[in-house]
């Protein structure tokens, strides 16, 4: 097995809770309020902007110049067409990218991506890049479980958003990013890599999971 | 007002409910469960960790030789005696410090300790200095709040741990930080400064709570 | 006057001293001994690939989304279309990239990226900016200043080199980076802005002197 | 032969010209023109506060706590003790401190400055601690190497100056810094720290003959 196939297996009994979570089980189905999807919509502004500062500290510490390339193309590609789209998506259902600006971010918005900027800051161009994984690539095995659902899902919404996710553009990212952990992590720091797979694919299943009972700060 | 003025002034709402958390009412009373007790006492040595680490980091970007010397002092203070004094707490209730680097830190911990280290790699000085006044400051206030209910409480341990929070040297520890604050926060940074000192805050009340019903991570 | 303005009036007569340096004169009149040429362009891709690593950190430095999108294009274009020219023109004279790859760096060439990169590390975006625009506008204006020798020149080499930087694509890249200065550095922080304008002006000068010379360490 | 040994080795070459650079032969014999000496030590402040910048990102940088409490322990020994000495010499010679820090930093101070920091912002802890080791190293061993000399020195402030480099607690500062490289140094990476090790010691020797020959900036 190489390191990824060993994270994911690691990480089994936390992605089948995030496959099963009501979100997304609503989400792809049909069922979920709208209200909810709204919400996680807004949330999503400040997580994305969050995301692509990450990518950018992660390229600073590329050892190579070819995975320099390769997290600049990734890099590149959310700050501008993966931008774009969830501006296009978020003006379909009425707000502009100023309303998402504005919202405040919820705790295990917050948290989740301190998680991530703290690590990518502070720890090693491997450990940085493999807890960025659980987010793209459990994006990938949620659409391909759950797209039976999608054929019975009439709420257009829904199905263009989770489309996005079965696309070839997007699995080649997945891929990418699977190779860059594959290709730079080392076998003798796979319990480092694991820890941090680990982390940040509970801070997914807990996003979900806010998100859904619109979770705020308590004070 | 000064700026720290103000920023306490504009905690206020939320520091009232740390001061009346159960956690810290029953720990001054007394009446504080031992298991509790000791919950938090061992995952506070992951929250030591992670910020006599970002006191480096804050040390680092300071801008004057002045400032830095008074950073190094504290860093050198939180290594050093304050690590000394939380092992012999450690051992007291029969642990060691391998015991507490051993457990596995909550969310609260991970989050709050994130929010910190990526606010103080990413941010400047001043808004790093700023989000781990809070925590430092609240712990004095606390003690004040709640020193007649100390003199009822007769258990040892509480006592003792509380007393710290009141001697002058802790005193004088949170003015340090009051004056770094004041003396590099300007005013046209203000709202990051006080978003940043809410935000820790807020995070302050939910490790309290966090610890009390020793909220582990839901997957 | 705007920043940029101010910028370059203060370092005039560094400037002068540029566009006058040997290196420049000779490449665009066609007399510079090809050695000497050689000699540069395999040094030129330890500081492209520093400086590629430079744009990473300043980018996840930027304050707001829409500055951050500015320096992923312009990171962007470094690692992937003008990393490829170098690499074409390269091959042209008879290197590999892993020949360029495997060249020991100068001192004025480990100091200049050391001071850019420290630079970065440590300080604001606009002082991080600021200090690699010397590099990037001198080349442009080098070429304005002897575009009338380059009519005269009939070394192909120097002449295709020296034309991209008359381009409108480069022209439109050095406007690009003169904006961002301009839109993210304060006034109050100019003197700041100044010192490592100066400085990185007065390495550009050093690294053209220690390329014409040769200049490898003394120890 | 451990880390440190087999880096000292693979410098000997450059050590050798350290060593016998007139500046540093000069200051041993006494005949050092004082002007140079003055030189020198104005030139000390930037270097010493860079220094300390330099140590508060290494200790950031440390993976373990009882690393980070040795490297807390020099921070603060040079951020307090070592710039209160500093100071008491500068007050001496007829400087203040407030002299020092007005001077303006030559193109070697800068560069090895630089050199350190964006090594220390940018590598691991190893390559960051192995990277200021030879300076701390080879003044204690220039102060062995020239004792019979400091003998028939007559000049008091020479002689009081590099008598600090042969104290115990200078000795026990250097091997505490070997033995943090020893401890965290891999085998795996040592061309890695041997690469860092040898610049920093060319760096070395190019401060002393710049300081020397008061090599300020070409333009």
């Amino acid at each position: 097995m190489n390191i990824t196939e060993r994270l994911r297996k690691d990480a089994d009994d936390i992605w089948k809770e995030i496959k099963e979570h009501p979100f997304v089980v609503e989400l792809y189905s049909g069922g979920l309020p709208q209200d909810k999807f709204e919400f996680y919509i807004l949330q999503d502004y400040y997580y994305l902007v969050r995301a692509i500062r990450n990518f950018s500290i992660i390229s600073s510490k590329a050892e190579s110049i070819d995975v320099m390339k390769d997290v600049t193309e990734i890099l590149h590609l959310e700050a501008h067409s993966e931008l774009q789209g969830y501006e296009d998506f978020l003006n379909r259902i009425g707000y502009s990218l100023e309303d998402a600006a504005n919202i405040e971010p919820i705790p295990a918005n917050v948290s989740y991506t301190s998680f991530l900027l703290s690590n990518s800051s502070l720890n090693s161009f491997e450990v940085a890049i493999t807890s960025v994984l659980p987010c793209f690539w459990s994006y990938a095995e949620i659409a391909e479980y759950h797209s039976d659902k999608l054929k019975d899902n009439h709420n257009d919404l829904y199905k263009d958003w989770a489309g996005v996710y079965s696309t070839d553009s997007y699995l080649e990212l997945v891929e990418k990013l699977k190779n860059l952990v594959n290709k730079t992590g080392k076998d003798h720091e796979y319990e480092d890599l694991k820890d941090n797979f680990i982390t940040a694919s509970k801070y997914e299943y807990m996003f979900w999971d806010a998100v859904y009972n619109k979770k705020k700060w308590p004070v």
